[in-house]
């Protein structure tokens, strides 16, 4: 049985590619899943992408990747900021964890500076577009590779 | 076909009228959509009036309000001063927002006195009891009117 | 003999509609306070309108108030966010008080987010334009009706 | 009819025993309402134990006990630290409330050394294990019969 | 010729006796002036009492009392813990300052507790109501006398 | 020989039961002293209660407790938030140390919030009154049996 | 029986007379106590000037008041600006604290502006010299004798 | 019509060559606009100096400036660092400022080291003495040249 | 002619593969360029790597890569968080620019959360080891790609 | 012999002239050096003009001062806020130090708001462009034929 | 007569050699005061240990040694951090004060990096073990010799 | 072969013995090391002294150290407060390192309180004057000597 990646979404994030095109740019959430399954299946690996505005979904799936994944990458959106829950989620999970950000938000507001993610994520990706899920799902799938 | 002005309400507003009056007065959010939808109708414009206390229900009605709603009354409760992810939702909204707090939130608690919403709202009204939400209702209907 | 609301105005506020008009927009204090006793007469209410850019001018009028006004709206500029004094002042007035800013200022310099003014008033309106005025001028006529 | 205690756990608790034992030992959940059910008994009192992870669940069940339940104990996991609307929720319960951690937060990171449920809370107890939910009960019985 | 000692008063101080007796107490800036007179006269000095709202004539009267007054009594109110104007007018001001304070503000908000004030004076006294102004007179009168 | 346990108390809870009984209640140190050895007395455990306004005293009893005691509950009182000499102290003794407070002192001055102790103890219990200790000996008692 | 006042001393006023002339003065506490108990006399008070460099005797002192004195003349020294355990002791107390400071401690080093005991003190006096003693007896004299 | 610039200075400036020398030198407010008026006659400039230490007043001028003048030099002294009033009031000015200091502040107590004023100006010089003052002028005047 | 990519390296990176290896791995520079060169001559890109301990050597560096080099990846080590004359250097460059860490930073001491570098990279890599490096140039291929 | 002026400057100015215009103007160091000649040169004073983007060759040019100059001229550009190390060596230097910077540094970045030169320099220039420098070249050839 | 060098210990030193022995080692204070008379005999000086738990026992000791000592060694432990009143005491003393921390303080929690201690002392010495007492008894030997 | 102690000193100790010798001394480093090598050699150890102004001299040298030195003597002069760099190449030495300042830099200004150094050095003297070199050297030799 191949193993899975999980790749969560947080808060609005379901509206990547139509709201602020400048910041964000015009792919979607589909985009993204279809290219990181694309990447991963070379490694023989699968993704599943799952989006929610509800911090405590987030912690449920967290929670559901204990068993079902071997990786997550995951963008809180603004809970990466707020969100100790989640925090506390991951620290649960026992694989690699990479944060990723479509846009660089260190060169926007100070309050998105920091990150409760980034306190226990194994690797942090952003302003690569949706190119960051990408090169996300590859860096796991090289490590879930390199440990099989 | 009638333009709509969304009233939303974030946690424990169901409990207006119930809770701490001495704080929060004696009508419920049934008198605040009756009264708004009066004030509303004799500019031709219907509101919806709906309450969760879910930060994710809230975002997800912004976001429905992309499509369905010409103006936003929000009064997020105490996510007004935790919420990232409320204040981001609002950002992906291109009508005008208002922002509502029953009491008057400067003269409470410290904690109280920051707002991620009052960083994306065109205006704010605190301490005019749920006569606050009618206000903030017919600027909203002046504004759409004086646009159209 | 019919009750007076107080419309203290703090400074810069005499420039209104000739400066920074993206920002404070074309109306004038004239127009204030045409638009407030309109409003006022309506409830058998007059309004004083006043304006000085001097702290103690304003610290002298709210004290006068407290022998000839039943409510005072006051946008104290940016003395709202210096100046004790006028608090304290505000503290020996036993009527109503609401604070209005023309423009929100809570999406403006971070300096502008506190206000001394907010710790004591009832009401708080922003970014309403000149109308704030009105508002806050009808509100307390309903007030001064109610009581009455 | 029986009094009634309401013993909510919030984000991640769901996992006790078997996540990170060393910090939070081998007791699952069922153990704590077991454990918790048996103390009360004794004192002719029921219990109820609920677990989510989402913060507006918490709310909700809070809201809830205003009608059921004669006393709270409530372990809000991350949301102790962030949840300003928990802490709205509870101060609409008029009974009394303890606040239980399983570890001993003031051990840990700085930013659970901050609690919003503790500014309501009228009992304080961490660093117990899950005999802190046993003890929370007894205290509310105790508290209950008295008062009977 | 006799010696003068200035009395300062700033901001809100003309309705003491009349605002807030539970704090202030119930004598007046008249009875001030009264009893410090009295006091004064024992040692041959006699004393002026001025009181403004505008921080400007505080400092004008402080320019003045550099050819007219041998020491000042300053009770400068709100403008104690904001004006370095009055603080920069004391420091070219060479006889003795006593900053007085009516009541306790240590005890009150925290924005009380600093003072520009304090910075220069020589002496403090807050919390003796206006029983303080008297021991400031004598305090003065005997620097005086010694140094004489 | 059995097993004692010591129980330390720092400033003015000397007049535990006298003073402030609206916060503290109406019992004292010597009915705190009794509960505690009756609740220990059914594990075969002593117990020595001891107090000082001394901060040096407390730091002596604490080392002398590494000779004598198998666990030492901890109500420091206002040393509480200010001594690091006596969470030096705790950290010199093996045994567990639980801190107990007679008020919930979360919901007090914000300087109350910070504990010294609390970064050393093992369990920590507030606003159970006098009732706190007990819990907090037979917790110990537990642990003493328990690893034995 | 005549009325007795504490003047109670903290660290290092047992120099007072010898140690940096410049900043204290040259008379001591004995000169301190003889002032005071002049003063007192024309009142038929009574005064007893103690002094200790241990907090603890200090907390001890104010207990001893509780049944002894009635009023307090207290110069914690540095124990002003750390000591939670004083003013809790000073809580205790029900009769008139007022506090003293020998030189201006608002023109030395930050850390001597904060006061814990100007958050109970009912007056406070600072840069008088000793002379600050005898007038904060002088006002505790009229205070007795006006509640007589 | 020849162009004018505006010299404006703020509290205890009326002061200067008076006090405290050794900071602030031996000329006076005379003197710079005797040195401003013969470097600006050169480029057909004349120079209108004004003085106040009322914050209002300084207000008025820079609005009247709006009509009158062509640029400002202005010298807020203590109110540099905590008016925004006249930053304000400096925002509805379009031609250049300039903000000059007698002394070095930046050398001087941290609390001014913050300018409201700085934030406006276009162009800061401090430490220069009176001569500040005529470079100051002599800047404004080849811009208005080079413009013209 | 081919484009190039600027590869620089900050402080205390020569010895990378040779420092503790637990936290930065066991390859060197000389690996880092290896696999870019790989990785950027199949877009027909080249690649320099260069190194220094000197923060102006780094300041020439990229003012020499205004001319030389389409984009640049730098690792600007301790520097990233202290220097504002390397992110002012970057802003003289108009090509993309990003910043790589080989270690998960904002999982290590405070001061390192906190980047300068960050304020104007276009996008950030942080925890993938030396393949951060790899994954930076590719991303930097294929936008100089894109746009050609 | 005649006398020597070091127009010292700091990291990215050796761009000025190039990089962003709007912000620093098109004038080069080229263009300082030649007016800052002109000016000294009426007063039979020369200056000598270097730029490095080392702090450690800024602190060796100032070493060299101290025989070499009479004066210096200091941009340190972005190491104004960071250097403590130049600001030591301007302590050792005896002569006059004027800091100049060619924008307007408080408008921008707060972390360009402090300045370590500036606690040391006797005069700092901002706003005025490059001709800034030759302002604080005349103003040191004036001090130096004064002192002459 | 010989001269004397105080050493005096403060809280939890009592226990040196028993404690926590990978941070503090094993050998005691007997210890210390062996090596350091040593040291000091050969310089035909004696030395005094003295160790209190107990704040005031140290500032008496101080006191003291105005009169008894010619240097001070003082390791005050904990109280380094907290005590204003020891750092007053040493005020008090004219000699020279070295403070020893047998442990590199820097490199623990961070509230052990502000020293009041340090405010004062004329070395400071950490991390040499016991060793460090022998370097500043050396060290005042040195002085006491070199000024005799 | 002997061991060999390097003994770095950072910006502006080059001057020692010439600069602000009432801080310093008048000692110059080639005291320094001729002071260090007597001692060293009675241990059979060499000292190499290097002095460098720059940053990234002084991290090569430390790395040079990894090689070449069994222990380090470091005054990074002003960079000790700045440099994480220089911290970050500590890191890298496995040796044991003593931080030295000639002054007792706890006295000086605030920003000279915190050190990167300081977060690594194993042990730390200040305020020996140049004897804190030797005193350095010493502990070194005798570490090495009895670890040989």
């Amino acid at each position: 049985m191949s193993q899975i990646i999980y790749i969560l979404n947080g808060p609005n994030l379901n509206l990547l590619g139509q709201r602020q095109p400048e910041l964000y740019g015009h792919d979607t959430l589909a985009d993204v899943e279809r290219n990181c399954a694309a990447e991963a299946s070379g490694f023989g690996v699968e993704v599943r992408q799952m989006q929610s505005n509800h911090e405590g979904q987030l912690v449920d799936w967290i929670h559901e990747a204990r068993e079902q994944a071997a990786g997550i990458v995951l963008n809180a959106g603004a809970y990466t900021h707020t969100s100790i829950a989640i925090m506390d989620a991951l620290n649960t999970f026992e694989g690699p964890v990479v944060e990723v950000h479509v846009s660089q938000i260190h060169k926007r507001e100070s309050f998105r500076h920091t990150s409760y993610v980034g306190l226990r994520a194994d690797a942090v990706l952003m302003g690569f577009g949706i190119n960051g899920y990408t090169l996300a799902v590859r860096h796991l799938c090289e490590m879930l590779t390199a440990k099989a």
